[in-house]
């Protein structure tokens, strides 16, 4: 099988490349190295089977070239910032649903007929039914869940009118090595700004999930490898939850740190932040799947892998 | 109340301007005649509470311009041929969902915080339920679908971020006056071509449901007055449904006509096509609507308009 990965130099991106390196496939790697790193995928530069290509997804005759040969996308390069998209109302759309659809077109260029989809809890905004299950409403409170919603009914439309295989997978946050942003980095960085005292944008009862990327690209890839269906829509996500409060004093335990904290916010983080997060994994349990890593074991890794990678 | 109705020129819009200007009332129509008709506007143009504005809705600049002093915002405006997006994948992007990013930016920028939605009954896809409440899965089969859906998010997102009410109407096909596309008139333009035969697209066996334009009409003005939350999602069909073999049985019979009827698909009209709309309307019903007409006096009254007015 032959892989192309966009933005397989980032966080996701690079460890499906490990994935797939590991079992044997070709991978392209297509990343224009906004967020991606060079770092994060040089293990493979000499391997027969890896070929990287710098380039945008939005450069649609650039992607179709690219994908000659290609039997399955990973699309994984996206705007994954959740926060700016009250501020910036063209960012997510550009990144995520332009994109998207550029891979789309792309795919149908060169004939490619099976895609990987990186979307997100965020699709269901406020969920009524916790833990969430695929069939829940779509209500996304954020442009990044609403691009990331439109990206999901664009794919669905090629699927059909084209016979495609999709495979839709809705993340929670990820966490593990070659983490780049979120809750944790940016503790890390108020810490080494001021260890005594740190600021946070909620009041610490939001309720939140994240899974570790292992764990998280092993579950894809049970996904793709067991179910017969042509179009999946399927959670990635954990049993457990915790309140940010908790997920604060991980990571502090973690890092070895004792700050005042100072909580400033509500009950969200963020304007069109959704303060409960915990998605149903019953589709995924029922291929066998299962985390080996607990959430609190993947804050402490990812908070030891960041100490250990100071952000140059 | 000042509104601005985009496509305030086309079938619905301008029943829409009807309404308001009917009710004593200002609005702007603003629309750039690539389907609209001044024929359908002429009526109020020595009416001092219409103005006329000829604009593009993705010119962002101008229409966020012809907000000012408005407060609320009918987006009418669309690309409505459901069957296109197979062979043109960037009409309904950008007619749609680029045309609303642009109509929401304009109220962000002037400051509009009412808006009411032309969306789609396409966004359910294949529906599982029937008659379909509004809190069934969203999972549009085309591109037409798929960018309503994702201008429902785009709406829902700015509707959480700056407190605007938003009405979402999920219209079936809306038929009557003025009405300029759809099987009605494909079935009648065929006929004028040849009054012996008619091919149809399905097999005859796909059930669809309209609506008269009043008794839309109707049904908006009855949510916007009558309901109290800020963020609405409401279905506007018909308790009656009939099969597409009845529809053209009922157009054939208001046009005096006979031919042989040769069915050439299968239980879909086209790629993309939903074989079965039939939306709840128990919302509605709640709020103390009920549409006027039958969905076969709707039927005759669009035959007998066009009849009347042939296209020019």
């Amino acid at each position: 099988m032959n892989y192309l990965v966009t933005g397989g130099a980032g966080f996701i991106g690079s460890h499906i490349v490990d994935y797939i390196i590991a079992h044997g496939d070709k991978v392209v790697v297509y990343d224009n190295f906004s967020t991606g790193k060079k770092s994060f995928i040089g293990q493979h530069k000499n391997n027969a089977n890896f070929t990287l290509i710098e380039g945008d997804v939005l450069d649609t005759k650039k992607l179709a070239k690219s994908m000659k040969g290609i039997d399955f996308v990973f699309h994984m390069s996206a705007h994954a910032d959740v926060r700016s998209g009250f501020d910036d109302h063209y960012i997510d759309h550009m990144q995520n649903l332009e994109a998207t659809h550029s891979v789309l077109e792309a795919m149908f260029i060169s004939g490619v007929k099976k895609i990987a989809f990186a979307s997100t809890s965020s699709v269901y905004g406020d969920a009524e039914i916790h833990p969430t299950p695929e069939d829940s409403p779509i209500s996304p409170t954020s442009l990044y869940g609403a691009t990331k919603a439109a990206c999901e009914h664009y794919i669905h439309s090629y699927a059909v009118y084209y016979d495609w295989d999709v495979y839709i997978f809705r993340f929670v946050s990820f966490i593990g090595e070659r983490y780049t942003h979120g809750i944790i980095i940016d503790i890390l960085k108020k810490l080494q700004n001021n260890p005594a005292a740190l600021d946070l944008l909620s009041d610490g009862t939001p309720k939140k999930s994240s899974i570790y990327v292992g764990d998280g690209v092993d579950a894809m890839f049970t996904v793709i490898e067991k179910t017969k269906d042509k179009i999946n829509v399927v959670n990635i996500g954990h049993d457990e939850i915790l309140s940010v409060d908790e997920i604060v004093d991980t990571i502090l335990e973690a890092a070895h740190s004792n700050p005042q904290k100072k909580y400033q916010g509500g009950n969200r983080g963020w304007k069109g932040d959704n303060n409960f997060v915990h998605l149903s994994n019953e589709k995924l349990k029922a291929l066998g799947w299962k985390p080996r890593l607990s959430f609190k074991e993947g804050i402490q890794k990812t908070v030891e892998w960041i100490l250990l990678h100071p952000v140059s």
